[in-house]
């Protein structure tokens, strides 16, 4: 039995990771999660799967569900907050740590549960965007594997699976390009919340739909796949590919490239990164080629879509400059949400957060966290809010 | 240095093989190849590779390259025959041999390799699809590893690396669909062996060409990935995909397909199988998608041709009616090159064949020629040949 932790569970990765764990309740067994201010999904994850712990960020959910379960007679320890969150990335009976949290809040326990040996099933991109440096270090340093859960870096890692380390040539990263590809910068100008949330081809959370939207989600995953396989930007290439039935690519030093293809379901991803190295079985639609018929495939929109080129240059960059990426994409990406600025700012303001903020050395956690916070409170005092 | 035997060496896999030796001369060294009725290619690889033996089927060859290789006073020792290609393939010094050699006669020299414990780099598919319950058992017994050169088993059997061997839900076996694909059984009627040797993507040799035509070909690699890869027969999937990019692909229990994906070059598979499970440098032109722009798949067509169904039966039903199967298809397509029967008479005579002969036991090697040797007789002497 597989002791599992699940650091933001009420999310869309999270509730998927859940059914992974039910259709192998003889395998795994939900111990701990975390959630936010979803207070009816909290009370159903504890109902249903019976964890010892729960930890809850937002203060006033806290109490209903403490109360909730005191009232109920549930046998559960509810706790607080960011030191909860800790606690149950670390908790001795822990084997593997899902982290399908969003946003930078999920790089201090990632790094928490590491330093404890815990294995980590990694659905948070910020994680490696902004900490990418001192999370691989430590996770070298710990012993631990960090397994990719992001469909793309899942299929990077199927694909590279039985192969010489040394013969990866180039990444081929897959993107749908979003719902807005082909379009014009004057065609996105009036781009609504509403209709960037809605992506093709993935049922995912908000935030990503619109990083998604603006190719910044593939901008987070080439910075991402760079720690997870140590690989240099130059040799990670975006392609698009509308239909998303290759997840990604591999290409080796000898020409040949491996890819992995599926169904557009992040069950998949979720059930090999607690299974690996095996395969269990399919929970997920096959894919039928008699009927697929067709896979196309272009270039990135670099112009249009600036986004991508400036996660690569926020990579190549280095130190603290992704960090200032992300915070500043966070951050824009509340502010377009709460309908404060316009679709393309989104973007505007991360290249002004690009060139306003020096990069400096990666010296420790310290150093992002303060980073974050200038970069948020730069963007959001603009906008007085 | 790894120590090479090549069994056909004059034809389009042997001199491809020749070539990757070639780039590789570092860590392959050619002790021996075999050849038939081509002198002067024959010369070439003794002068431009230094062998120590060659071995020549045909008498007259035989005697032209003995002559000259004393009369130039060139140090090699000139065998003849079946026991030429035995000595080649069981030598000391050779670590791995190369069945480039077209049809049945490389089964026998095959299975001797095997015994003297020679891996094979297998492209002689005749050898699996007539005797693969022999072949098989043998290399298991023996320990010798079977490293598939065919581009589709290559590709196969490098999306089976790191998996689990129980992983394995179907295998999905593309097809380029040949050169007649779309077309109606009347407008076969009347194809020329020189249309039918015009293959859409690949460059290769007249038997295989009129193979790949009539869906015989992939019916072949039906039978050999059966064998290679222990998989039933209802497991392996033909794919229609003209392109020829993705050269086929490993569907897992849990849904994920790996594929692998290339130019259309020989010499990449084969490079493969001698460095497995090592990759090195590239000596084919690499894959661009912003360019290939569009992947297209759809289903085999088993009513024109029928070959393709004919193979899944004879594989099916086991004993020596894959054998039947295969000579049938040598001795009409033999005939059909020298314009002695029409193209759709091709099929038509396997199909007599498998309904003429009974089935019987894979008892040992004999039976295997016996009925070669009954079936090429029956389908000559229809023609007077």
């Amino acid at each position: 039995m597989k002791n599992i932790s699940i650091l933001g569970a009420t999310g869309s990765v999270g509730t998927q990771a859940l059914d992974v764990i039910k259709n192998q309740d003889d395998k795994f067994k939900l111990v701990a999660f975390s959630s936010n201010k979803n207070f009816k999904k909290t009370i159903e994850i504890i109902e249903g799967f019976k964890p010892e712990y729960v930890a809850i960020n937002d203060k006033n959910t806290f109490n209903k569900v403490k109360d909730y379960c005191r009232n109920n007679h549930i046998k559960i320890i509810v706790l607080e907050g960011m030191d909860g969150l800790i606690e149950i990335s670390t908790l001795n009976e822990v084997d593997m740590v899902i982290t399908s949290i969003v946003g930078m809040i999920g790089l201090v326990p990632t790094l928490e549960a590491i330093k404890s040996g815990k294995d980590i099933a990694l659905a948070n991109k910020e994680t490696l965007v902004t900490g990418g440096e001192l999370v691989i270090g430590a996770a070298k340093s710990y012993g631990v594997n960090i397994l990719p859960v992001d469909s793309e870096h899942s299929a990077i890692f199927q694909c590279l699976q039985g192969n010489p380390l040394n013969s990866l040539n180039k990444i081929l990263l897959t993107a749908s390009g979003g719902p807005f590809r082909g379009k014009s910068r004057k065609e996105l100008v009036d781009i609504t919340p509403e209709q960037a949330i809605k992506h093709p081809k993935w049922n995912m959370g908000k935030k990503i739909s619109i990083d998604s939207s603006t190719l910044m989600n593939k901008g987070l995953e080439v910075i991402e796949a760079h720690w997870l396989f140590n690989v240099d930007y130059d040799s990670i290439k975006v392609l698009v590919h509308p239909e998303s039935i290759i997840h990604s690519m591999v290409e080796y030093k000898d020409g040949s490239i491996i890819a992995q293809l599926a169904s557009t379901d992040m069950r998949l991803p979720i059930q090999y990164a607690l299974n690996y190295p095996n395969r269990e079985k399919c929970i997920v639609d096959r894919l039928d080629f008699y009927r697929i018929k067709n896979l196309t495939f272009d270039e990135p929109d670099l112009t249009n879509f600036k986004g991508l080129k400036l996660s690569y240059e926020a990579g190549k960059a280095g130190g603290i400059m992704p960090t200032i990426l992300n915070s500043a994409n966070e951050a824009a990406v509340d502010l377009f949400l709460n309908r404060k600025i316009s679709y393309l700012q989104i973007i505007d303001l991360i290249e002004e957060c690009m060139n306003k903020f020096k990069n400096e050395k990666l010296s420790d956690l310290q150093v992002i966290l303060v980073t974050e916070n200038k970069v948020k409170s730069f963007i959001n005092s603009k906008y007085n809010i």
